[in-house]
């Protein structure tokens, strides 16, 4: 069963139920690319229809648009807010058109939503218009980088709160392991003691910045061209209809920082804040990735490996080698990281092809970022729930690593100056005899001096040492 | 309704009518990332029962596997190739652990299904075992990469058949404007004369080269360790399966050059194949992202821009500009190639993250590959039909230009000299006076002497100059 | 001519003016890779000298030091901040050992200077050690992190400079601008009417953003792991020896806001701030591509191409072309955007592969970040004085354009309804007649409404729409 | 000292003693970017000099050029190419103008080199003219891609050569190692047993690959577009004169499969054999990081990592920990593979900006593989000599920890079935038994069986498995 609709290039037919119309249905045809659909987006969807929610009560209070049709467009709006008609959002997600098919299937299905609630028929446009009414004073050009903003802010705050988490199983983590002494690595060789809670306390410290920086790109989302149209000079809308338009954002959003860009011509070309979002989410994938390298190789082993701390078992490790358990949950996270980054270079040249008065490469910006955001919160919170917060120390051995290290003669090497210590380290090296016992037997320090020395406190001083 | 089911960590329950079982409830659970599941690659999944089928024939051949068992085992895989269970591969595609649950999922659809097939319950493992006999001989580690060799084999048919489609459209095109002449532009500034044909023609021969180089990357792909098993060494494989295991794919696969790698070690743990396919995607991606970006300025206007070419029109460009058409075909086929790009860095960082005998990123490296292969093959396709076969020429205008271009002074160039062109060069742009004309006037060269040198076959010369 | 050194591996032969010594010479036959060396980091040297003097000092006041030698030191240290003995620096800026060549390097010279100008010779260590004394309370896991936040806000500071003045210039084109109408585009297709000036704005306004992104990560180059020796953990500082390090570090420095990290041991291991520096950088790289790529387009011709604007000519564009001239300048700060870009996936790996207590890799790092902020700096000031500031307007072609567009058609669309003016703008297209002489034709609205609604003012709105 | 030079735009003051002239002049004025010049590239210059004379005598076969010209510009350009005069080659290599001031340098130093041959003073173009004599036919946008194809070459073979010596060099360590039983690891955990001369092997074939990879590269970079002049067509160039050339060029080079492409006009537009080449050196680069990755885990301790190897010391690791060794040999090369995988997004960014008949970003191509390819092989040359080949291993170790593994279990698997292995393991990890103990202890199999399941051969197979 189908209907037909028209657009400029002529009539289309489209299924009987769709809510979408013609625009809609040549996108679906013209980009066939992969099965993700806009519909699998919700923060986008509800951004969509949040905009022009607030776009038609604006053109309502300057005198645009008549109440009756301003308010049917707000009903169907609030209806797909609460997540309803998400399955007739069906264009792909990697579209041409600078995200004109993505604004036209939302046009469609609030215009043939808002004839429904009027007690018209779908695709009765005479009596109330995706272009001419749902559209009005708007432009893909504002409409759709406005949306994108509002929905990475959803997808941003939903990683925040996971990184909290970690944060915090870190933090705990540091906590449990504050006695426990250990070797420093660096250059993945032994260097000097540290505690095994002063290396967790670092994990969550690294966190703590990296949510500082995503804190501080939120406000730059915030900056709308709403109000801009086609190319930033307004050309269409209404006066007064932009400012009354992003106050009603706010309101609905929740978000109160929510303004107008100064330059709204500058604003309607430019994508430097995805650029931005993604190189912070660059950093925090980086920083990931960095973090579970760590806890593969601290609970490398369990016999031949640097086997310090044990991750909890989520899963038999292999299909051929019976008892093997092996760190999945930090490898999915450096799957993810490296997702992350690689989305970052597609960002950077889709960034770096916008031409003149627009970018019309957003909607793969678009995916790239809320694809990124959605897997590394999920990834986060495996990480927390699935492995930190289980993660236990191997506290015998780590112990017997410390006595037997050289490392420990750096801490004599103020007393004994650099060149001795040095053919002491590399004679206790070579004889396999512990540095100290050197020490002692030649009696160039006293036993209390040493003691001093090398009591754990000297050793690992503390966080700000 | 559920069954239980039990792993080396204990038991899980399981969906009733599930073929899968406690390892993959297990990853599914762990593994929450994206809704992208291993059925969604059907190539993946198919692969994946053809090496399980090769692998029970073999080892019946070879006296390790009853011939009772290995026949269901056979059976259960070509249902699988055949297109059914599908739905039974769950995992994600972004997974921890190096493929096991991959190869976990599909050693439990195919031991289940094989179970039904001779009369038992899902879940009888004591009559077949997914590990013991699905599994015999194998390891994740060698089944996995073979799988996603021969899957990866699957997509780059298919894109080589696009890409030649492609390359046939332009070589048309090349042929029906192989008499307009245009001029030529480096650096964006009038050159030299050509003819559309030939500008065509070149986007045809950049194709080819590109056929060739994907060409003659798949043999790399038939280079196999299944039989390696864990690390490469063949431990628990039977004397003569690996060999008849390949023989099998080979047969089922119906590809020829499928051979064991020379190093059974190296080829375990290295992951250069998928380094040098995803290298040449990005070849073929900045390609046709240059072709695009030719497509897109030469039809820019159509009244302020180059205007030499107009693409199909394939839907109203924009909400709020009536009349406008957009060139959304190249800009799609441009995002993917973006994407691929960005896929060659993510599989970049997860090869450079192999340790030892193995790289535990290989499920992030197939998804990347996967996608990037399919987006093209798409992207490429749209291009074709939507676009390419349907430009025509500007034809007036093109001619236009030539005339009035001071460019056909360097076809004068060597009987004038240097100097004095560049001099004439100079006024005609100064004045706005065609430079032929200035020639002309002050007798620098006869009528004849231009004539010849400005005749379209003395500009244009053919591609062989 | 030479003299002999040692270190713990054993002696060492080294130019006998050479001020550098056995550690400085190992280096540089180890790592043959660029000819590029510390000393061609002029910024760099005299951070470390800084450092270096900031901490004997410090390390005299805690009575770790005698005052002469201390004294000795800084003196030495003055002397190449002042731009002394650069030449002396010689260790490849690729390099293993994450900076500890570097360091020594430092460690070198400052001790043979210091010995000299206590009337020593060079390489009599036993009057003033290169590590017991110059390198007292130090681990080059401090040292030389912090020397190049020191070294990179010195070139930081540049880059904004460089940048103001070109902001600047094309705020200068804005208002000379400001009153010539042309069309503006969208995805290359005519848009509607913009000025000349507005464009031009918008490329002032989009850096006036950049330079705030660069401003918000200078303080994060502030925060210093200055005094946490090798891991972090502060060993073998003496009390109050870091407190009085960066309190001299800024007052030699003169940037008030150095600072100690909060938790050193995070401080020494991770390289979050240079990932953040490299991500915006790479956004200025992109910003600055798209600007030049706009002035390459809009350049384009002279008679086949946009040609909206002329470039100053700077040198002849062909060896073969006579009369061509190029957009020379665009295209050199073109190819730096890339080096700057590529340079951030550099960086981005180098991160990533820190491990445990330190990052390995900060050369490259600071290579990567030195060379792209020079290069930057130099492409900015080039494209300033050699291209911006000089560029004209062709004003009679932009006024042409505007008349003969159909783009005109949208500002009547709210007056006549989408479809009809999309009707209206085909026609126009198809018949080569300007869309306003159909409206007025037809008698769609009188002439007074269309000259309201097509003035420059309705047209064009202004920054704020 | 200076004289009077000038070009197009005017005259231009030149150093007294300079070789080069006006273009090139400005170009030193108008690209001050690097302090790289492309005198520091002697590959690039030599190549250069090479095309000139190959051209030079092709014109004067064909007619186009006086002998006497075309003998002494041969003779300069001989003279170029045994290494004279390259300190004449100023000009920036990051440039805009597509490498024209590349060609233009290289003209004047040979025209002026060739006047002095001629009895004449620098600068009297009327007797012989860099563009109107040492440039006739040719264009940069032939010339320029043809040098630069001829130069990398000349990398490559050196790359080719040091990686051959890698090769040798781990190859030889895997017979020394032959013998050696170890344990190894998939995932940083315990799997099965290898020999640490199949560890070393493996590299060994590994890099091999990459040999083969690169090899196939190469005859891409022999097919040439010289003849093609501005933009292929071969305008302005004589009848023969490309055949010539080329065959000249054959024989000056020595590389016997230099050729025509088949399309010029395609081929000089196309940068894809740079981005092919790149994407190949990007394999290498993975590659030798993931080994130095390995050889600095394998080496990690000396207590308290894997210990297996010791890595030759080569410099104090510490200016802190005495006696402390770092690899710094790997990590320089790590260093240097990042740099390439950086250097590949730049390239691909440059080629992806290429429009229509040109790519006017080759000189930043041509710098980033140049720097790329010297950079490996200075890196790989350090790797071979100063590391590979005096690594030891730490036997006694190796076989300690082969005895305690549970990873043999996975040996007696097939016979005693997955699930009670699997429990085996579990309880040896818990209890610290060895597995095999209690295998015997229980009579599971016997002592004959376990045995023969255990032998090295056994265990380890071979490389064919």
């Amino acid at each position: 069963m189908s209907r037909t609709d028209h657009d400029m290039l002529g009539q289309v037919s489209v299924p009987a139920d769709a809510y979408y119309g013609a625009h809609t249905a040549r996108a679906v045809s013209n980009f066939p690319i992969t099965r993700e659909t806009l519909g699998d987006r919700p923060h986008l969807v509800v951004a969509l229809a949040t905009v022009k929610q607030a776009a038609a009560t604006a053109n309502a209070e300057v005198g645009a648009l008549d109440r009756t049709r301003a308010e049917a467009i707000a009903k169907a709006c609030t209806e797909i807010r609460s997540g309803r008609l998400h399955d007739q959002f069906v264009v792909d997600l990697i579209q041409g058109g600078a995200g004109t098919s993505t604004n036209m299937n939302a046009n469609e299905v609030i215009a043939n939503r808002a004839l429904e609630l009027l007690g018209h028929h779908r695709g009765e446009h005479s009596a109330l218009h995706p272009l001419d009414h749902v559209n009005l004073g708007q432009s893909t050009n504002d409409v759709y980088p406005t949306a994108v903003k509002i929905a990475l802010d959803s997808h941003l705050a939903e990683l925040l709160g996971a990184l909290g988490l970690l944060r915090e199983a870190f933090s705990d983590k540091a906590t449990e392991f504050s006695d426990v002494l250990k070797m420093g690595r660096t250059q993945l060789q032994d260097a000097v003691p540290i505690t095994l809670g002063q290396e967790f306390g670092a994990f969550a410290a690294t966190l703590a910045e990296d949510e500082q920086r995503l804190a501080e790109v939120r406000p730059l989302l915030h900056e709308l061209n709403l109000g801009g149209t086609a190319i930033g000079t307004g050309l269409n809308a209404r006066p007064g209809y932009r400012e009354r338009a992003v106050a009603h954002l706010r309101e609905l959003t929740g978000i109160p920082t929510l303004t107008s860009a100064p330059d709204l011509i500058e604003a309607t070309q430019d994508v430097g804040v995805f650029v931005q979002l993604s190189g912070v989410l660059k950093r925090v994938a980086v920083k990931l990735s960095k973090i579970c390298n760590d806890l593969r190789l601290l609970s490398s082993g369990p016999q031949t490996g640097f086997g310090e701390i044990v991750l909890p078992a989520r899963q038999a490790g292999s299909s051929i080698m019976p008892g093997k358990v092996n760190p999945v949950v930090p490898e999915v996270v450096n799957q993810i990281a490296f997702e992350v980054i690689g989305n970052d270079v597609t960002i950077t040249l889709a960034a770096e092809g916008g031409q003149l008065q627009l970018n019309a490469f957003e909607p793969i910006i678009a995916r790239a970022l809320t694809s990124g955001l959605a897997h590394l919160t999920a990834g986060i919170g495996v990480l927390t729930e699935n492995c930190v917060r289980g993660i236990t120390a191997r506290q015998e051995r780590l112990a017997d690593l410390v006595c037997t290290s050289t490392g420990l003669v750096t801490a004599l090497s103020p007393a004994l100056g650099y060149e001795t210590a040095c053919a002491l380290a590399l004679e206790a090296h070579r004889t396999g005899r512990p540095a100290l016992d050197l020490v002692r037997e030649r009696q160039l320090l006293t036993d209390e001096r040493i003691g001093a020395l090398t009591t754990p406190q000297a050793l690992t001083g503390g966080p700000a040492g």
